[in-house]
């Protein structure tokens, strides 16, 4: 680990708490496994470690818990993780737009609707991961996994916004890389809820999000292998 | 028709041609029957003429046909239409993105990864359009309408975005107001492609576009109902 | 019409009441549409007048309803409607399985689960229209169809099975055939539901149900293509 | 294991070669992980073993080899798996039709369009599995799982209905039960094929289907709840 006064870098990544009545969070789930993980980021590259941190569900204290996080941590790389119950595949997100706009009450109760997350900042930021490489590694690995260009207009969303627009126009870290990905819902939660929703196992979970981690940390130029939508 | 002086709105809708091996695109099929359209605004607020314009297919062509249509027609209100394939319903679009990323080439043979529409741009523009007040006349109408989150990274998000940016950038008719509606495929269309795809006839799609263009025209504020997504 | 003593071919075509809490049910509002209908059949085939008669969504008394209309009518073709929402084409049903589950209520409150149809009847019929002609022609004419390999076990199987268990059982008129299709829902449905269903107009509706009526009339030896499912 | 004098039920547990062009089939996959396994039964119910066979997805061939595996075991349970790709749910099988209809070729090149498995023989057999009970064991446990109403018109449906039609001609052991469950793809699969499919993992479908074992060895009256489907 880390030999020759190579630093080890921090890794932030956050989960969210349960939400919309459930009482897991497969985000958090995966999240807590993933906390005091070493990665061996290979030949003369180092090592990480990951400090795992669970953000409430709730606009505004979300990026308040998320702030917190990385003062604390002064993180090389931050991987906010969220549930995108119903997706198959675990999804790097490539945008995160200036909206809050809530289907559903966060667990304060508060539904904002066509709010900015944060006023007359831009109307969106792409990811700083290497999300193609990303996509590209876990399907290698037999994971599902693609790019997704929405990360909606719930609290997800607005942890994505918030972070990058922290990173956009405070100082941070030189070369400190941030974004957001979306797991499908466990096993677990499929079997109970109505609508033969697809899952996936937490331990294939764990094992991506370990490889998005790896590769978000080695990869320093994405691939350019499409991860576009015709709508 | 506009009595007492009262101008006549200009509004531009524009199609696009057929792509992907399709001979048509719903689209321009629908932009067409619109063409000479006189809109009356209700009582004091005169009325609106529909100019429908063809947009090829490809990525750069887009924005240097949709240019020279709005210098042209100087519009008040440009009314963008793609389709999207796949989906069942009428869907305005709430953000363009500042990238091409083609699952597909365009009808030129390019294939454009992970570059921006316009270099240097924002990462994105939300519509001007009252979008959510759209999909609620549309509702009320019978007609399936939902807000989207993403218009994706090919030609159609070209287009928007660049509609947008101009707008942003460039002078305009004062209160000038622009936007991305997708529609769905046709019938005929949906009864030759494999896969139980959902389509809307074009009569359906005509009135939809008429509703929408009315909105965009009447609606100042647009209505606090979500069209949210959780992801 | 049925010039020289051709006789005109009786058609009994039935929809359902709606159910579900709706308050329309597009199944019938095609079968309406239909009533009194003259089909020419072509060059020296005669003709055929259609019956629209509305079903119960009730188990047991659907088929009662079903029995009195064949035997007032002694129709030589019997075709059978109902709702599949969610489904996005016209789906000529293959097969009616002699098992009522009910994932809710019948309009009189019953659910019955794992009750036979008839008891004693045999698992499954197969109806006795050209299926696949019928999904051919409809596509031919630019509607979306295919071939359905479940009815489901509510009302709708327990018609179309009630239907093929007296076909099998009771002497009827010489080549005499039977069969269910489903519709989808109309726009105006789509527009109230939430989870952005897909539809069908009722004109494309009433057309499909034309062609149908027609094929089923005219084609005696079914088409060889395949409608198939791999699970 | 079975003391004094039980005897150890025998199990036939089938799954199919790959087919469609992939190299893996996960109703093979599961079903040799469960080869030899002793199952049991909880006190005074004695044990089971399991055997599994591989059939070729092949018709005719497939229902060769299932009658050798029967004659050689002479079973108290006969699971036949299959792989449904596009599912996200263990799916047992309520009903298997006498119609071989392909989509695509098997594997030995043939297609078979609207030809009944077996000439003379009934429309349809139920399956003698307690079904309810499978799906509610399976969801008690995390898994997610329902009762399917179609099992298509491919080898696997071929299948199933030979065996049931076996079961009902034949002389079989007392209790003998059959029936068929379709399973997701592998996770490993799922990443290299296009469209976002579902999938559960290998030792998610193992664990599930040792539970499909026991429930159908130790139930002897199916549950009364729902397991249906309007359409």
């Amino acid at each position: 680990m880390a030999p020759n006064s190579q630093p080890v870098l921090q890794v932030l990544v956050t989960g969210f708490e349960p939400f919309d009545a459930d009482r897991i969070n497969p985000s958090w789930e995966a999240a807590r496994r993933l906390d005091g993980w070493q990665c061996d980021l290979g030949e003369g590259k180092g090592a990480a470690v990951v400090h795992a941190r669970r953000m409430p569900c709730v606009f505004g204290a979300a990026l308040t818990a998320l702030d917190a996080a990385i003062d604390e941590l002064q993180p090389d790389l931050v991987l906010c993780l969220g549930l995108a119950g119903g997706r198959s595949e675990i999804t790097p997100e490539r945008v995160a737009i200036n909206v809050d706009d809530g289907r559903i009450c966060d667990n304060a109760g508060c539904q904002p609707i066509d709010q900015p997350v944060v006023p007359g900042a831009p109307a969106g930021y792409f990811s700083s991961l290497p999300i193609k490489a990303v996509v590209n590694a876990l399907r290698a690995a037999g994971i599902p996994a693609s790019v997704s260009n929405s990360a909606g207009t719930f609290v997800c969303n607005h942890l994505f916004f918030g972070l990058m627009h922290r990173m956009a126009t405070r100082p941070s870290r030189p070369g400190m890389r941030g974004g957001f990905i979306h797991v499908p819902l466990l096993p677990e939660q499929a079997a109970r809820l109505p609508g033969a929703l697809p899952s996936l196992a937490l331990d294939t979970l764990v094992e991506g999000l370990r490889i998005s981690v790896r590769t978000s940390l080695t990869v320093q130029t994405d691939l350019r292998e499409t991860g576009g939508a015709l709508h």
